[in-house]
């Protein structure tokens, strides 16, 4: 076999959002026979000229191809998407955002239905689909053999990282780092809004916080490595006794250039609640077991 | 004239605590004759045997060079440790943090005494002094005069990023990239926090976390485009409608992990206030106007 006869794995995909048309898009122009569903027939016009067979229902679309991925709005939406649908025999892969919870929950009622089940969770914006070098990936959980199965396919898109058969992983994964990538985005709205009335050019400040930033996301790998030891001192630069006395700083700071301090004194509320436990020899890693009840 | 024989500027250093011992050592070590001066002397006696000359007050170090580095606890001690001191045609650096109001104050102060004053922010840790490859650096702000004489010397302990002629700027630049900094570490503290209670292995979401915040850390350049153009829905790709449709799923999921939504809601609820102003198709920039009175 040479690679342009390869058959390539047949695609049902329902949903053609955003999101949904940039993966349907990627697995047209990789060779992958494409049925397509969406809630409203319109968004499957400009793809049916594109190659794609356009299903009349979510039903006939399942009923197509084997491998059904669904990428719709919500959890409930794809409840309802996929109520009147015969699910036995699919591979069923779910890359709408989700809730751990939810995903562990459409895990179990795929099964009851016949169906394996892997979930996704998408760490790319719909123009780094298809694009290798964006870097975009989706991230895994749920029936191992699913993922070994489809692995070249789901890798079309984009890159993919299977993080464990708990179908709720990839959700959590998911949710994880964009929880951590709100956190920074709060920080540099901060960090904007301090030089916000004085003549300093954003432009100018932001290859000095985009590079600060990239030099101390590293920092992560010493809070792993103090969660797994359970020793949060190992190695610390900056005590948590130097660095809360130096929190006045950033809110005097803050009020000197009218800044609301709102998105900075949570975490130094925290970072003092940790030290008055006793904690000043650690660095910042402590304040994680005051967020977990 | 060689490099041997190329007299180094005599370098008057005060405060010799962790930051002020490492900036020692550096200057030590490249050549340049050093004067320290420490309220507590014990500190200066291994400086004192690798080189250093040690004088016995902060009045005879400042009159022993024109150079005169000043790296103290904080501003307060500043004043306490040069009140007895001849500032007259000196060149004052001051590398204690402070505030921009505190670093623009001690700026007058010192030209009233007869000096020229630059006011230093070090963004490095004491480990990071002397070790060019560390990537620490210093933002100098004050007088563009003192800054280019001393330019080669203020180079040796680390590199240097001269922010402007107001002297409260060097601070300014130091706050607002440390508050980034800890807005960072409170997101990738959720994250971790979310996956505590899982049987996943905080080593092995680090590397995601440190990639994930390396490759969404540029984004803070389109916020500057924004605010240059004042035009904040240039380029944008996820709404800030999108966006706060999705912020149930990282309270839903936090709700299920058992984490306090403490470090994350605050964003959150900026985002769906100015989503309420009717700016929907904006991205996250306007949070930043929320934060400025
Ligand atoms: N866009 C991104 O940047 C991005 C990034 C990562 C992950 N994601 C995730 O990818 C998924 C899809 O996102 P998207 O950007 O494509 O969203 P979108 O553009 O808003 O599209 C939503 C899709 O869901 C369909 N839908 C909504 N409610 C439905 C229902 N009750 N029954 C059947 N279909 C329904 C819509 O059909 P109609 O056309 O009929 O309305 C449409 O196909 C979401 O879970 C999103 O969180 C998106
Ligand atoms: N260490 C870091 O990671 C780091 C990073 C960036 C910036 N900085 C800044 O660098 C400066 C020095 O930090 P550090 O780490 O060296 O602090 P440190 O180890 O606590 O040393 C504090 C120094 O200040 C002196 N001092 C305190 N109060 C004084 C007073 N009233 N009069 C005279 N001297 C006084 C101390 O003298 P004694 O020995 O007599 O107590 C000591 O030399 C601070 O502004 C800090 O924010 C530090």
């Amino acid at each position: 076999m040479t690679p342009n006869t390869v058959e390539k794995t047949p695609v049902t995909l329902l949903g053609l959002g955003a999101m949904g048309t940039a993966l349907a898009r990627a697995w047209l122009a990789a060779g992958h026979p494409l049925t397509v569903w969406n809630r409203t027939p319109a968004r499957a016009e400009a793809l049916a000229a594109e190659g794609a067979r356009v299903a009349g229902s979510a039903a006939g679309a399942v009923a197509a191809n084997t491998l059904v991925v669904v990428c719709l709005l919500d959890d409930a939406s794809v409840e309802e998407a996929l109520a009147g649908t015969d699910l036995t025999g699919r591979d069923l892969v779910n890359l709408t955002t989700s809730t751990p919870a939810q995903a562990r929950a459409r895990a179990a009622w795929a099964r009851e239905r016949g169906a394996r089940y892997l979930d996704g969770g998408i760490m790319a914006v719909p123009p780094m689909i298809g694009v290798p070098e964006a870097g975009g990936y989706v991230f895994y959980s749920g029936s191992p053999e699913l993922f070994e199965r489809h692995r070249e396919t789901l890798g079309v898109p984009a890159g993919t990282t299977y993080v464990g058969e708990d179908a709720g992983f990839a959700a959590l994964h998911d949710v994880a780092l964009l929880s951590a990538m709100y956190g920074m985005f709060a920080g540099a709205a901060h960090a904007f809004a301090l030089i916000r009335k004085e003549d300093i050019d954003p432009g100018a400040l932001a290859p000095l916080l985009a590079d600060w930033l990239v030099a101390m996301a590293p920092a992560v790998h010493q809070t792993a490595d103090h969660l797994r030891s359970g020793d949060y001192t190992r190695g610390v630069v900056s005590s948590l006794a130097m660095q809360v006395a130096g929190t006045p700083t950033f809110l005097d700071t803050a009020e000197q250039q009218g800044v609301s301090p709102e998105l900075l004194s949570p975490y130094f509320e925290l970072m003092r609640r940790r030290l008055a436990e006793g904690s000043g020899e650690e660095d910042l890693t402590g304040v994680i077991d005051l967020l977990v009840r």
